[in-house]
């Protein structure tokens, strides 16, 4: 089955497996329009993970019972931290896409891209491949590894080699490339059909297919009160949080928030009034897609990358950056950036106050959140779903450790001056 | 409500708030008996996580909705897992732990602790800590942040000072003790309660309530048809798998499985027929546990720990091996013990064939299970669950990284290359 591909910026529809619309724009898969028309939160099925949402996604159903690794993306906790709403400004739930088998979000991602692959969804292809240093080299060599699908991990030559171990690991053929990151990324799109790779990179359609799941459970959470902690009363729950925040490098996720939330609105599961406003975080360091907000700018203009904590959403000229913008201003959101120390001082807060550890890449999030709310943009009052894309286990976390030595004779004493200080 | 605490070996009672027997052996909670006699997995609730099983647990009910962390442990995958099953030699089904909030099994045991000494279930105690170095010591200081339990983690005065960085982001109280581990293990247990500190070591009684969630969740999996793989059609579902493999260390999770085995045969949800047999599987090169089991001998004795890479699990003196060995034995199991090689090849196939990146310490539990499958313990039309109990993403994970540099202009030539060969 060809799966058609949509436009979101100029309409236009194929069903050539392509990544890009002869406009230039990035494509979405296109839902089928039956079950868009049938949907609502009782139909969902019983599947595990993000399969729940088959009937939504571009695949024949649920992967078989014994698809293995496949039935482990999706289907992570939304949790309601009133620890954080001081420090944030509103009411929180943090999203830990962490729990995931390669620690982060692009794990739906690359569970529906193989699935498609493996099912003869996506051309003439039998292998996969991508354009990433981090999270979703990691990902896509996983996924590529259960199902027994031959990947290429292309990386920037200057990658550090502790890196690409986590890579490794998967057994995928790794390739360093010397020259412009993003014109490779474009490149791979371009040719690997003809080789018969299917380019999963991170704005490309059937990533961003998968990636609808993350809102699809954030929103079902709501609205069947999964989540019963949201400020509606248990009766009547909310249908859905009043926003949404996501950190944004290459606008894919983004992209696929609007694709799910547009979707959702579609199918009469949401009325228009209830559609959350979706706030895409970036780095200050590098935050092309959040100066172009700000400019009122209607595409935007790469810009020269800066060192950042948030290393894995630096991306200086994201390709799905007009559609962000789009998303954001669709949803009557924003686009924001926000500086190291804000980061540091989230991740941390996310830690001591909520026991969760995330990468510095997802703690902007939260400190985006904190910025909107001193603005006055978000309300004390709002329910705000905070993505935590990634895990803090794979980063050293920086934390200061102070354990000074004490004998095991002089216990007794450390336990007695611990119980009179706490 | 004091919690009943009773020995598996000599059936004494208490509600003191200790870990151990007069006996001397470590002891469970005990379970309601009315909860017990009306159990069945229809009676299951749809509470997120290992909260479904709170019927079975010794708290009032599921934590509230606005718990935050707590609501993230338990609700792991079972992934059906063909692609290990030449390996292995049985019909391989993967636990995967490593899906917790801080990457391992721990956290259940953490959840149940915490929350019940924020319930002032554990008797006069306001604060927790652990003797641990390593996962439990991340997790424990994780969920203590959640409930903002103030936290004391003990640890042995040689560890790596990055081993204790992920530890001290939740911000707890770290001091270094040095002597002997296995003495300051049960010391803090004796003492403890009388500075208002539960330590929530391996073995104790709060932490094996929780930790029997990973069995129930594998047999539900089972009996429900959540997992059809099994060998059985699935109009008729297996109602628990053949056998369980763990990993053992302390002898805390393997006597947590027996706990929990024992509940669903008392409660009749499981035949006495249908009870997995345990199967536990050490490092040989700390392996006491498993030299007591071919030894036939009713307890274990203390071992000199030689280097392991699963460093993790290497106990020379294990608090709860003689309750381990009974576990074994009378699930008609085994205890047996696997070298660094072999731990070294399950890690790698469990990451290129299934995609999953296990920690050395959860490995030995796929290279166990083809040991037992080459001895014909166990056959090939068994299905096993293989628990793996943490995740790969805290350490490096030692794989060689071949990826030579080419140039963006060549990179068709790349991509052809690689179409050709794959």
């Amino acid at each position: 089955m060809p799966l058609e591909r949509v436009c979101y910026d100029c309409g236009s529809r194929t069903t050539t497996p392509v990544a890009r619309c002869d406009c230039g724009e990035p494509l979405w898969l296109a839902t089928d329009p039956s079950a868009l028309s049938t949907f609502d939160w009782d139909a969902v099925t019983d599947a595990p993970g993000m399969w729940r949402y088959a009937p939504l996604l571009p695949v024949d159903g649920v992967p078989a019972d014994d698809a293995g690794l496949l039935h482990a993306a999706g289907g992570t906790p939304l949790l309601r931290t009133p620890a954080l709403d001081d420090f944030a400004g509103a009411r929180v739930h943090v999203k830990v896409e962490g729990e995931h088998p390669t620690g982060s979000f692009k794990d739906r991602g690359s569970a529906l891209g193989v699935a498609a692959v493996a099912a003869g969804h996506a051309g003439d292809v039998s292998a996969v491949g991508t354009v990433s240093h981090g999270n979703m080299a990691m990902s896509t060599a996983a996924f590529a590894a259960a199902a027994d699908l031959p990947c290429l991990v292309l990386v920037p030559a200057d990658v550090p080699e502790a890196r690409l171990e986590v890579v490794a690991q998967f057994d995928p053929t790794v390739r360093r490339v010397a020259g412009d990151y993003g014109r490779l990324y474009e490149r791979t799109l371009d040719v690997g059909p003809d080789h018969g790779v299917a380019f999963l990179n991170s704005d490309v359609p059937l990533r961003t297919a998968g990636q609808k799941t993350t809102t699809l459970e954030i929103c079902e959470a709501f609205a069947t009160g999964a989540d019963t902690a949201s400020s509606a009363t248990a009766s009547t729950p909310a249908s859905a949080p009043d926003a949404i925040v996501f950190p944004v490098s290459s606008g894919g996720h983004a992209s696929a928030a609007w694709k799910a939330l547009r979707e959702l609105r579609e199918s009469g599961v949401l009325d228009a009034a209830d559609v959350p406003s979706l706030y895409l975080v970036q780095a200050a360091a590098c935050a092309p897609i959040a100066e172009a907000f700000e400019a009122d700018a209607e595409d935007v203009t790469p810009v020269e990358e800066d060192e950042t904590i948030a290393y894995s959403i630096a991306n200086p000229d994201p390709p799905s950056g007009k559609r962000a913008l789009a998303a954001a201003r669709d949803t009557g959101g924003a686009v924001l950036a926000v500086d190291d120390d804000a980061i540091r001082t989230a991740q941390r807060e996310l830690a001591t106050e909520a026991g969760l550890s995330v990468e510095a890449a997802s703690a902007v999030a939260l400190a985006g959140l904190q910025e909107l709310t001193t603005r006055g943009t978000v309300d004390a009052s709002d329910d705000v779903a905070v993505v935590a894309t990634g895990t803090g286990l794979k980063e050293a976390t920086g934390a200061t450790v102070e354990a000074p030595t004490v004998d095991l004779a002089d216990v007794d004493d450390e336990l007695a001056a611990f119980g009179d200080a706490k």
